[in-house]
């Protein structure tokens, strides 16, 4: 059975068939005010998934905007490719992984799925790029190193110079 | 022509078939959003247009909540009565006064009218109870003199003893 | 654990300390998207849980509005009752019930609970008043049979003349 | 004053400070619902946004999904580049043309702006590529040679082979 809105880590995904490189995901299920007019989920509700899964995603990796001290994480672009129409109710995985990172900011890539043991199916893929800006003060924040190691170690991320 | 997002008074809202005692009104048009499933307006999105005209409506009557003395307004309890259902694309009114008010809360009535000369159709109604608080400190915030007065002068509102 | 959007019975609610009379229970966890400029869930997102609500509870209840001959459900009423603010990331619970019936329409309670199992928080109460509709022809469709029983016996629902 | 949710076109744009080659506007005003936990307009809101522009854009330039033998509309893809933070109240344009079409696909652009006949402030941009599908039967629907010419004249669209 699914476990929602808790981190499913590579065993958890394989399982479901979700195939490499992903390494966390959180599973949810559509609800009927994500569906829109045409009778599927809304193309906004991606967004909003997304939007979900950076919270719990960026704490794992030591990188959040919580607290006095820490960054202001803002979002610079986002991007979704839509391929497959989804329906209310439908249980789905959304997968994200941070490829690559700069000094102060990094690109995230996200993907939708429906899970099955014999092979996931991918309803949408997404992009995000993320800056890290200073709280209280103009200029950019530089991505601290444990979350520059997170990256590396835990998503494979590449360090793109600058 | 409708106009949007300025406040109507009492005589274009006559002038659109809107009868007494509605006195301020404000005018928006259904966006493809707010369409579910059911290819209508989703019953929550006339809660947001109360909320959208709460805002303006409470400033004209000099009750807000901005400011760092200013009381914090909470809502305590909403309804809404569906008398017609609403499409895409559909240009509405919705208008709202306070009926009754006590030292602390008031009572507010909403209606949203589908813009008509010959005599509007009324195609939900709602009510809410707010509440005000005082904004960092337990316990409750009067009415400042100027609201009480507005409610009862602009609205006709009713003073009721506690 | 909590488990997130599955029927939870009787048995499931008082283990996590939500009272008598509710039977029929489903968890899910405010997001991100919920919660708005005033930093707390926004007062609509409480009328989407219900709406989540309806369809399961009302399949387990046998009077759906799926199917071609089946009735158009209509809600005619909405009320919710503010009693707790709500933050981003709070498992909750929403049990809701039929309290009352009629030829064609019925009435239904929500609640919104913190889970605890030492005595759940109650954040929300909220009614909400449902028609049934012929599909395809003007009128009233009667509750099926099946459904009258179910309110009476699972809910403890009165039946109400006319 | 600033005319809501009616076509602004070239020269109307213009007198609020929004440059070539955007010819087709439609303005709104950001509402309480649309911002967010941390106090701006949420990043989905810009997506709803273009949605809303896409229907009356495409209906002007002869594109449109209404009528059973009509092709269906389907986003493949969308993308905003968020440039500056936008709060409750304020007004906003959201422009719009194509800028591309091939056979049975096209891709427009979008801009927001805060409108200023000294400068208008862009605050984010956009792309969409959209895919026409027959409405009941497997395969690509062209675009009807109306669109293909208005995307020509009105918007300057390039004509990419396929």
């Amino acid at each position: 059975m699914l476990r929602y809105h808790a981190r499913l880590d590579k065993d958890e995904l394989r399982a479901v068939g979700i195939p490499a490189p992903w390494r966390f995901g959180l599973a949810d299920r559509v609800r009927f005010a994500e569906i829109d007019a045409l009778g599927h989920v809304n193309n906004t509700a991606y967004l909003t998934w997304f939007e979900s899964f950076r919270l719990p995603y960026l704490e794992a990796r030591g990188v959040t905007d919580y607290g006095p001290d820490s960054p202001r994480l803002v979002l610079k672009r986002a991007s979704v490719d839509y391929r497959a129409e989804m329906f209310n109710g439908m249980d789905y995985v959304v997968t994200g992984r941070t490829c690559a990172f700069r000094r102060t900011s990094f690109t995230m890539e996200f993907a939708v799925w429906l899970p099955d043991p014999a092979g996931a199916v991918c309803t949408a893929t997404g992009e995000a790029i993320v800056v890290l800006l200073n709280r209280d003060a103009p200029g950019r924040y530089p991505i601290p190193e444990a979350g520059r190691r997170a990256f590396t170690q835990e998503d494979g991320a590449e360090a793109e110079t600058p």
